[in-house]
């Protein structure tokens, strides 16, 4: 089997090759062959004994794409793409790599022809839906995005529907909650304290905390969203249906409850490293965000998330601080 | 004011001009020049007594959009479009029409700058829509469509919401439902026949039922949908708030209710031209189609469809038949 990941640079990315490496098969079948696409040259992976080619580039440049799937990877994770920051504050970029990327990458997709039609495996985001939202966003509210990010996720869904339809390859589009905790330092993205309050104080540093603690969101764990990009790479054409695009599961909790399961597990002393600081940027962004997510189809088909934010924090100390809290 | 109108040699096009004509303005104002953009040259307005250009090409094409709107047109109708028919059968030219020319006019909008940001009023599709359904399809219902025209209308959509959203333009997508009774001769779209067995039978002419008398469908006139370009034209981003694409309102009914009305004005000889001659491609096709439409939003805000087929009927006979039953 030939994989191919784009945006495999990225933590997601890097996180999934691990995992494939470590596995070595995906659907029952061995992997003989990666292909590691990003903007820029993602790393060898460690301990594979198959062939890796890494390419490095823009996806939506003339030709690029169609060189990436010329060997006819069987199964394609398509992650590449510019944050929700980024492809608010700089239009263009954002239209042409989360657009004109993802529709260079099924339009090559359809120009390889002669029954060529791998399983795409496409992360998309809540940033789909937008407010005023219901009590829990159903499996069928409508998409009505309220970023630039969120609208290119939108229509990456739809083209990717449409291209299922016709038989040119066989896709399946993975909404992706928050993920938390994700490693790494700190970054500007609103949404980052809900991971900052968790890995800081972890590591031993204060941590701010710009909104209430009332703040009710959707959490994954990075090892969760590996297995819903391995889990839906398994999935069939008649196990999904027409609706290929699907809300992921997730753990519903507020910030209250995330500080909760960290002073359970770490106690009392990392939890004090939480410091309120409002700001009200923030705040104003993130009260738009979706608290509930209705991921019914999504566990129905088999996907899993954590039960509980103390599985998400288990998970972190588990996967990035070697099963121990410093 | 300056109006510009895409696709304004089809059918919705050229009424919409003769009413613009008839009206003499739009939102209060006079208009003093239109631009008449389609792939064909359209017809000079009759009785106009401002500028009149006629521009006929390849919205998509490099440089057409640019054309179009750098006179900066104070209201655009963007109507222009292949039917879905044409875009399922050539994908690439459904793509490069529906999707790629309804981006190039707004990318054209956005180059403009200055603080040009004209009104857009984009006719979109219940074909957004796919089975299942609910009952009746909500305002918030989820965007996935089965058909690529569908996919193209829903892109369009989006595209336009997040323009309007970063003030690049005051958009509004309005839903047309099934347009009928359509004037002119036959045509081969799955859905000719819901205006075949008034149009023809009024005509003194056979027609021919491929499908039960059970089916239930949403119509609107053409009279209506002129409405509603017209209306979507006036409405304030205030009162559309961030959701800018609306279901149109219309007269949900099942084709027997359709005869029934046809025979309540015209009589039984009109209604017996009527024959039914099943078509299981047309029946399979238009089983996944919606039955009923909630335009509960697009009430609220003020567009008005008919009560009743029966005045569907009627508006056929007095808007193209000079008012009398041949």
């Amino acid at each position: 089997m030939h994989i191919l990941v784009t945006g495999a640079a990225g933590m997601i990315g890097r996180k999934l090759t691990a995992r494939l490496v470590k596995d070595g098969g995906l659907n029952g079948k061995p992997i003989e062959r990666m292909t590691l696409s990003d903007v820029v040259a993602a790393d060898k992976p460690a301990g594979f004994g198959g062939k890796t080619g890494i390419s490095s580039g823009d996806l939506a440049a003339p030709g690029a794409a169609e060189k990436l799937v010329g060997d006819r990877p069987d199964v394609i994770f398509h992650l590449a793409g510019v944050v929700s920051g980024e492809a608010e504050t700089d239009f263009d970029k954002g239209y042409h790599v989360n657009l004109d990327g993802t529709r260079a990458l099924l339009e090559a997709i359809r120009a390889v022809g002669g029954g060529y039609k791998p399983k795409v495996v496409f992360t998309s985001s809540i940033a789909v839906f937008g407010a005023p939202f219901p009590q829990s966003i159903p499996d069928d509210f409508h998409l009505t995005p309220l970023t630039s990010y969120g609208t290119q996720k939108a229509i990456s869904e739809l083209l990717l529907a449409d291209y299922t339809r016709r038989n040119i390859l066989d896709g399946v589009g993975i909404r992706l909650p928050t993920i938390c905790v994700r490693p790494g330092k700190p970054n500007k993205a609103a949404s980052g304290f809900f991971s900052g309050i968790i890995r800081e104080p972890l590591a031993g540093q204060e941590a701010l905390l710009p909104v209430a603690e009332t703040i009710r969101h959707t959490h994954a764990s990075p090892r969760a969203a590996i297995g819903f990009l391995i889990h839906a790479a398994s999935l069939t054409r008649e196990q999904l249906g027409p609706r290929i695009n699907l809300s992921m599961p997730g753990v519903s909790c507020t910030v209250g409850q995330q500080i909760d399961a960290l002073r359970r597990i770490a106690g009392d002393k990392v939890a004090a490293r939480i410091r309120h600081e409002p700001d009200a940027l923030v705040a104003s962004i993130v009260a738009n965000w979706a608290e509930r997510i209705d991921g019914t189809r999504a566990r129905e088909l088999g996907f899993k998330a954590e039960d509980k934010f103390d599985d998400i924090v288990r998970a972190h100390i588990e996967d990035e601080l070697g099963g121990k809290i410093p």
